[in-house]
C-alpha cells in the first residue's frame, strides 16, 4: 500500500438518497439516528478511499441537527478527509436536505468523524498522509488537529477521575 | 414551474452505497435485484431534478449486469437525463463497482430508465424540454429517440397481436 | 446434476406480497425499484428450480410498468422458463396486483429476465434444455429466441463502435 | 361486501421466499421470528382473501419448528382457511424449506392461526362461511373447532383464577 | 460450561423498540409478524442468558394478540425462563405497548416458547437447571410442565394417526 | 401535560438487540452508524418517557467506540436523563456488548444526546425539571450543563468567524 501523500479531493465522497417511510417518525421527519447511519457510511466511505485500509469507526464530533428533513424529500452526504494521523484520519460529513419538488437545498447537519486502523501483528497500519493543496485544505486541517487536542486532554482528564 | 430548457448538467445524480449482505446471494455477489433498486432510485433522483415533478417509472431497457459487485464494496451510480418528451424523460444509469481496498473501478451495468408525470385533471404534467449543450447530449438524446421508437413500434405490435 | 429436459412445469414459481410502506413513494405507491427487486427473486427462483445450478441475472428485457401498485395491496409475481441455451435460459415474469379488500387483480408489468449459470475451472455449467409441451411453450420459446439475437446483435454493434 | 359461502380454494395462497442473512443467526439457520413473520404475512394473505375485510392476528396454536431453513434456500409458505366463525377465521399455514441446488423439499413448520374483523360502529363485520367441499375440507374444519373450544376453556379458567 | 443451577432473575430480559411504518398494516397497527419476531428476538435472548449454548427455537404455545399497537408507540417485551428441561428450556414472554406521549402501558400479548440447545456428535447439549427461589418461580414452572405434557401428548397422537 | 419535576429514575430506558449480518462490516464487527441509529432510538425513548413531548434530537456529544461489538452477540444499551433545559433536555446513553456464549459484558460507547421539544405557534413546548435524588444525579447534571455551555459558546464563535 502506497504511503505516498494524497490530496483530500481524491477521496471527496457524494452520496444522495431519498427519505424512505422507515426512516422518520410519525411526524414524517427523518429520526437522527438514521441521519447519523448514513453519516458514518459516507465518513467510511471517504475514509477508505484515502487509506485504503480497513479502518472503523473511533469517535464522532461535534454533531448537530439544524433542520429536519421530510420523508420524500432527498438527503445529499458530502464527505472529505480534513486531517491524518499516524494510523488515524478525521473525515468532515456535511448532510444537506434536498426538497424533490422545488430542489432547494438546506444544510441540515455537520460532523467530524475519527477512524482509526485496524492492528496487525499488534500494529496499527499507517495511512497515507493527506497533501495540503489549498487554504482551505490547511484552516481544516487545523480545526481537525484542535478537535483531537480537546479529545485526548479529554481522555486524560477522564482517567485521572 | 417554469418550463425553460435545462441541461442535463443541472440533473446529473451520482450516489454511492456500501454492498450489505443482504444485498447478496450466499456466494456474496450483489443480487440483480438489489442493483435495479439502486438504479431506479438514482434514475428517480435525476428525473425529479430534471423535472421538478411528481414521476414515476413506466418502463427500462437495455439493463445487462457485466461484472459481480462483492459484498463490502462500494456501488457507485451515475444518472443523467438523455431526453425529453412532452410528459416523459429518459435517464442513463450507469453503474460501477469500486473495490474498497484498493479503489480499483469497473463498470457493472448500464440502464435507461423512462419516468412519465402523473396525471393533474386527467392531463400528464408537462416538464421543461432538455437543453442540448454538447455533441454528447446530442449523441445520447439520439440514441434515446430510437429506443423510445422501438418501444412504440413493440406496444404497436402487440395490440395488434 | 441430471441434464434430461425438463418442462416449464416444473420450475413454474408464484409469489405474494403485501406492499409495505417503506417499498412506497410518498402518494403511497410502490417503488419502481422494489418491484424490480421481487421481479429478479422471483425470476431468480424459477431459474434455480430449472438448472438446480448457481445462476446469476445477466440481462433483463421489456420491462414495463403499466400500472401503480398501493401500500397495503398484494403484489403478485409469476415466472416461468422461456427458453433455455446451453449455459443461460429466460424467464418471463408478470406481475400482478392484488386489492386487499376487493381481490381485483390487474396486471402491472412484464419482463424477461436472463440468468447464466457461474463459470467452473472456467467453463460455465451447461443446464438441462427445456421440453417443449404445450403451443403456449412454443410461442414463449419463439419470442425468446428472438430477444437473445437482438442482444447479440446489439452487443456487436456497440463493440464495433 | 357478499357473504355467500367461499370455498377454501378460492383463498390458498402460495408464498416463496429466498432466505437473505438477516433472516438468519450466525450459524447460518433462519430465525424462529423471520419464519414466524412470513407465516403472519402468508395467514394474513389468505385471510383477507376469502373475507376481504380487515382483519387482525387474534391468536397462533401448535407453531412447531421441526428442520431448520438455511441461508440462500427457498422458504415456501402454504396457507389455507380451516374454519370460519362469524366474526373470525381460522388459516393453516405450513412451511417448507426447499434446496436451491436440489430443489429437496422439507416440512419445516406448521401453524393455526387466527384473524378477526374490526369492528364497525362497535360490531365487529361478518364475514362469508366456508363452504365445504371434500372430507379434507371436513377434517380441518373439525379439528380447527376443536382448538378454539380449547382456547376458549382456556380463557374462561385464566379469568376465573 | 457450568452446569450448576441458575434463578431466572439471571436470565431476565427486557427490550423496548419504536414501532416503525414498515413494522405496521395501513391503518397504522403493528403487524403480528413484527410482535411475533420480536417475541422470538427476546426470548431467545433469555434462553442464551441462561444456557450460554447455541439453542433454536422449537415451538411457540398461546401466543394471543389482546391489544393493537400504534406506529409511534414504544413495544415493550419481558422475557423469563419458567422451566428447564435436560436440553430445553421455556420462555415466557409479555409484550406491552406504551404509549409514548402519555406513558399509559398495557399489555398486548403473552407467549410461551421452548427453545432446545443444538447437537454436538450426535448428542443434544445439556443445560444448567433454573433454580426456584419464589411461589412465583414455582407457579411458573408447574405451567410450563403442563404445557410440554400437552406438547408430548399431542405429538404422540398425531404420530399415531 | 404536568410538569412537576421527575426523578431520572422515571425514565430509565433499557434496550437489548441481536447483532445481525446487515449492520456489521465483512469483518463482522458492528458499523458504527449502526450503533448509533440504537443510541438515537434508546436517548429518544428516555426523553420521550421524561416529557412525554414530541422532541427531536438536537445534537450529540462524546461520542466514542471504544470495543468492537460482534455479529450474534448482543449489543445493550442503557440511557437516562441527565439535565433538563426549559425546553430540551439531555441522554446519556452507554452501549456493551455482551457475548452470547458466555455472557461476557464490556462497555462500547457512551454518547450525550440533546433532544429539543418542537414548536407549538412559534413556542418550543416546556418540559418537566429533573428531580435531583442522589449523588450520583447532581454530577451527572454538573457535567451536563459544562457540555451545554460548551455548546453554547461553540456555536457564538462559529457564528463570529
Amino acid at each position: 500500500m502506497s504511503l505516498a501523500p494524497k490530496a483530500a479531493s481524491e477521496s471527496l465522497t457524494e452520496m444522495v438518497q431519498v427519505v424512505l417511510p422507515n426512516d422518520a417518525n410519525p411526524m414524517g421527519f427523518m429520526l437522527g439516528g438514521a441521519v447519523m447511519h448514513l453519516v458514518d457510511i459516507a465518513g467510511a466511505i471517504a475514509a477508505f478511499r484515502h487509506a485504503h485500509e480497513l479502518m472503523v469507526t473511533a469517535a464522532v464530533d461535534g454533531l448537530e441537527f439544524l433542520n429536519p428533513i421530510k420523508v420524500g424529500d432527498f438527503i445529499l452526504l458530502k464527505a472529505r478527509v480534513t486531517a491524518t494521523f499516524t494510523t488515524s484520519l478525521e473525515v468532515e460529513v456535511k448532510v444537506y436536505s434536498e426538497e424533490a419538488l422545488t430542489g432547494r437545498r438546506q444544510i441540515t447537519s455537520r460532523a467530524y468523524l475519527t477512524f482509526v486502523t485496524l492492528e496487525r501483528d499488534g500494529v496499527r497500519a499507517p495511512i497515507p498522509p493527506l497533501a495540503m493543496e489549498t487554504d482551505d485544505d490547511k484552516r481544516l486541517q487545523e480545526a481537525a488537529r484542535t478537535r483531537r487536542a480537546e479529545h485526548l486532554a479529554r481522555r486524560a482528564r477522564s482517567q485521572d477521575g
